[in-house]
C-alpha cells in the first residue's frame, strides 16, 4: 500500500502486514554459520544482522542510509504543569534540532544517519484529555498519514524520535489503556518532575482512563483519545517503515507507546522492529515485556529525540558488517573444528 | 616513563602511577550540566563522556583516533585439549585478522579503528603450567614489553583484544590466583568446548593452582606462571595507555583477566578504563566485579579479538559527540526550567 486516506483503510494494511523474506533469512542463517567464529559466538549480533538481513531482502546486506526523524508535538496536559518543562521548549528544541545542536544532531553525525524533524502543528496543542479526546478522528488520519510520508523509502534501518513537552503523560495513559494496571503502573518522572507534578500526572492519566473508558477498547480510539500528534505520527511512520520493508530500531517510552497501539492492532505489527534501548523511564521496561522486545542497550538514557534508537545504530551496524563481511572458515583456511 | 628494562621497573611504574586530568574532568563536568537536555537524561553516557575527557586530558574532546591491537599466543595447555579448536587456529586466524576476513577486521572499519596484529612466538607456545611455570621471566619482561610498545602514543581510545587458542584456561587460573574459588569458580566453556574438555579444563587449572600454590602471592609472578604472551602483552599495552592518558575500552575475559594482574598491583592502575562489554563467559561478570566496571554492553559475545571493546566504541563516540557537540541553553535559547 502506498497511501490511506481514511481510517479504515489504515486498519485493514494493519490486519495484513507485508512479511520478511524468508529465503533472504535462511541465506543470512547459512551464511552466519560459515564464518570464521565459534558457533554464537557473535551473541546477539548474530540474529540482529540475521533480522536485518530478512527485512532488507538482502541474505548479504549492507546498512549505508540510516534515517531518524523527529516528530514533535504539543499537549494539551502540558498545561496542568506534568512536565519539568514549560510547553514553549517544544518549540526550541525543534530550533535546535535544526540549528544542529540538541543530542540526536551529534548521534546522526556519529552514525552517519540522515536526520528529519517534522513540526506536527505546535501552535495547536492536542485537547486536555481529561475533559475531550485529545485529538478528532481527522487530526488522528493527519497526523498518521504525516508519519507514514515521512519515511524515507530509501532508508535501510529507521528510527523515530520525538520531542513534546509533557508527552510521558499520553504515553503511560495509552500504556495503561492497553494493558490495564491505571496510571501507578505506567507514570513515572519523565524528564524529572517534582512530587506534586507527579502526583498530578497521576492523577491526569487516571482522569483520562476514566473520562474515555467506554470507547478505550480500540486501539486507534485509544491513540485518538489519549495520544498526541508526534506519538500517532510514530506510529504512521513504523507502520510505513513496514511496506517498505525497512528494519525499525525503537526508541523509549513514547516510542513504545506508539509501537504497542500498532501492536494491539495486530501482535505481528512490530515484527521488523527492535528495541533500540532500555530507558530509565520505569514503565518502559514493562511495555517492552508486553511488547516481547529485548533491547540491545541498557544505558540509563530518557531523552526521548530518538537517541536511544540513534545510538544502537552502531550496534546494527557492527552486526551487520560483521555478517557481510567476514571470511568463511572455508575462504580463510581456518580450521573449523 | 617511556619504557622499561626489567620487571622491577614495571613494578615501580605501576606503583605510581598518571592520573587524571581534574582540570579537564572539571571543564567536562561544568559543560555537561549546561547542554539541551533534562540533567542526567543522557544516562550513562555522561559519565562515559566526563571519563573521557579527563584522559584526554580535554574537556571538550574529540574521538578520532580509536585503536585495536590484536595479539596472539599459544598455550602448552592447549595441547591437552582443553579447546573445542586445535592449536594452530591460532596462526590460522592471525592470517585471517592480516587478509582482513574476521570479525574484528569488519568492526575497527565499521568504528573507524586502526587495526594492528602482533603475533608473539606462535611457534613456540608457553610451558604447559600443570608442569612448570608457562614462561620465564625474561619471557614475561619480553611480553609486557611487546604489549607497552604496541600502543600508538596518537591513539586516543585503545583496545586491547586477543586470539589464543586454549586461553580461557590460563584466564580462569589467573582469575582463580588473584580471587580464590579454585576452578570451580573460574572455568567456563570457552569457545565452546565438550563436556570431557571442560572437566579436563577444570583439572588443568587446578593443578596449576596447586603446582604453583607458593609464588603465586605475587601478581606478576602468577602471569609469569598461569599466564600466555598474549596476555602478559594486554597487561602491558593496558599499562602503556596510561602512560600517554589514552583511555581503554576493555575487551571479554581473558583481557579483563590480563587486567586484573595490573589491578592487583595496584586499584587505581584501571582508572583509565572502561568494560566495554560483559561476555556470555560466565566468570567475565564475576571478574568485572572484581575490578569494580560495568559493562557498556551486554550482547552475549564470547568472541575474544578485541570485538566487544571494539563494537563499544561506538557508545563512546556517541557520547563523546553529545558532550562536545550539543549546544548549551543559552546558546540555542531554550529555557532550562
Amino acid at each position: 500500500m502506498d497511501t490511506f486516506s481514511t481510517l479504515a483503510e489504515f486498519r485493514s494494511f494493519m490486519a495484513d502486514l507485508p512479511e520478511a523474506d524468508l529465503l533472504a533469512k535462511s541465506a543470512a542463517t547459512e551464511r552466519n554459520s560459515l564464518l570464521t567464529k565459534p558457533a554464537g559466538a557473535l551473541g546477539d549480533l548474530e540474529n540482529l544482522a540475521i533480522w536485518y538481513a530478512s527485512w532488507t531482502g538482502n541474505g548479504r546486506p549492507s546498512l549505508a542510509a540510516p534515517q531518524v526523524v523527529i516528530f514533535a508535538g504539543n499537549h494539551g496536559v502540558a498545561a496542568a504543569g506534568v512536565s519539568a518543562f514549560p510547553p514553549e521548549v517544544t518549540q526550541q528544541m525543534v530550533y535546535n534540532f535544526q540549528a544542529g545542536g540538541a543530542a540526536i544532531n551529534q548521534l546522526c553525525k556519529a552514525f552517519g544517519a540522515k536526520m528529519d524533524v517534522i513540526a506536527l502543528d505546535l501552535e495547536r496543542p492536542t485537547q486536555d484529555f481529561t475533559k475531550a479526546p485529545a485529538m478528532s478522528e481527522d487530526e488522528l488520519l493527519s497526523a498518521l498519514q504525516t508519519g507514514w510520508h515521512a519515511v524515507d523509502p530509501a532508508a535501510d534501518l529507521f528510527v523515530a524520535g520525538e520531542m513534546g513537552i509533557g508527552n510521558t503523560t499520553p504515553a503511560a495513559a495509552i500504556a495503561a489503556a492497553l494493558y490495564g494496571g491505571g496510571a501507578q503502573a505506567w507514570v513515572g518522572r519523565g524528564s524529572g518532575v517534582h512530587d506534586a507534578g507527579f502526583a498530578l500526572k497521576r492523577s491526569v492519566v487516571d482522569a483520562g482512563l476514566a473520562r474515555h473508558e467506554a470507547i478505550l477498547v480500540d486501539p486507534l480510539a485509544v491513540l485518538q483519545t489519549l495520544g498526541g500528534r508526534e506519538i500517532a505520527a510514530m506510529s504512521g511512520a513504523i507502520a510505513a517503515a513496514r511496506v517498505h520493508r525497512i528494519p525499525v530500531l525503537l526508541d523509549g517510552f513514547i516510542c513504545a507507546a506508539a509501537a504497542s497501539v500498532l501492536h494491539a492492532l495486530n501482535p505481528k505489527a512490530l515484527d521488523h522492529t527492535q528495541a533500540g534501548h532500555l530507558s530509565a523511564e520505569g514503565a518502559h521496561a514493562k511495555l517492552l515485556g508486553h511488547l516481547g522486545k529485548k533491547p540491545l542497550l541498557s544505558l540509563g538514557l530518557r531523552l526521548g529525540e530518538g537517541s536511544g534508537g540513534a545510538l544502537a545504530i552502531g550496534v546494527v551496524k557492527g552486526a551487520v558488517a560483521c555478517l557481510s563481511g567476514m571470511a568463511t572458515f572455508a575462504e580463510a583456511g581456518v580450521s573449523d573444528t
